[in-house]
């Protein structure tokens, strides 16, 4: 295998490495020498791929949002417009494992990025990446004519969002109850901005028990 | 002063120091000789008050619920019902430095909680507390039928808590245009539930200039 190749691949490792700690024990908890331990190599070989703990966080960031975009993928079959506005809101949802980590790890970025600037400046960046991607979704919903057409774009995006994120905060709660309440919040909400057709249309009594 | 006074008000000084210290440097760098010396103490002095950080913390997120509830006391002048029950969405906002710092120590204790199950419980009643009042406000507005009468109580219970906490945590951004932004994701879906008349009767128009 190529050197290039070789240093990526341990960039990877030691970003999911990191990730991983920082979802299970904490951020504080999460030093180099935990990393190295848990990576299996020295903690100057972690410091040679990362100069800082913070340069850390973000790659382990960097890596929860590329594993998040991947396990989206299926969105591509789902229907354009509701059905997928709906389905990408549910993916950023707590509602497993995987998820409820990420969450952990990207508050970890929130907080960090309240006292350092570079991170803030970071942070600012991924939000706005994921506010575009869900402004993308309810703009094609509305060009469908899938969403009441005296909604404003910009405002029920941000509604949106801030909802997601509010339930996401709601993450200690670990039952299927919270998953159905969480999921009962933001239909209640799409469901006020949609047109009832395309509502009905959903069909989510079937979709939500599968 | 007796001595028990004394204690007492040593506690509050040092949950007060922690508090601003994690608001200002982040939970991690938050040590216990970096409070003892901004309390101008020894180390051996806080832990005689405080056996752990985690103590600290959640003494410090008190002191920040105490203090929020102090500036919330104006709010019994404000009319009952839909009046009361915005403002009172407003005061949890991040809108100035205070209630910034107070969603800083908020957070670092929802990220503490994630892998300390002590804190988690403590968490939890924290958000129950706080879930608790918000719905008395909405329950209140229901009743005196200032909202539409086929709302679900909890539902726009859990709804309108996620939406301040998703606020919230778009925090970084420090600006007037935010801050606008903000009051005006909690009034659109505030509208949507309240009684057209009421909602009029609001006359945000004057209030939010103010």
């Amino acid at each position: 295998m190529p050197k290039i190749v070789d240093a990526e691949l341990k960039r990877i490792e030691l970003a999911e490495v990191t990730w991983r700690l920082i979802a299970e024990e904490g951020f504080e908890a999460t030093t180099m020498r935990r990393i190295a331990e848990r990576a299996n190599c020295t903690t100057g070989l972690v410091t040679h791929y990362f100069a800082s703990k913070d340069e850390l966080l973000l790659a382990a960031v960097e890596r929860g949002i590329d594993a998040a975009e991947k396990r989206r993928l299926y969105l591509r079959n789902v229907a354009p417009g509701l059905p997928v506005l709906r389905e990408f809101i549910v993916t950023m949802l707590p509602l497993d494992e995987p998820m409820r980590l990420h969450w952990q790890v990207w508050i970890s970025l929130w907080e960090q990025a309240a006292i350092k600037p570079m991170l803030a400046k970071e942070w600012l960046r991924m939000t706005e990446f994921s506010k575009t991607q869900l402004r993308a979704h309810v703009d094609d919903a509305f060009r469908r004519k899938h969403l009441q057409q005296y909604i404003d774009i910009d405002l029920q995006t941000r509604t949106l969002y801030s909802l997601i994120y509010g339930l996401a905060l709601d993450v200690h709660h670990k039952d299927r109850a919270w998953d159905k309440m969480a999921t009962n919040v933001i239909d209640s909400y799409l469901r006020t901005i949609s047109t009832p057709m395309h509502w009905n249309a959903l069909d989510l009594e079937t979709s939500t028990a599968s």
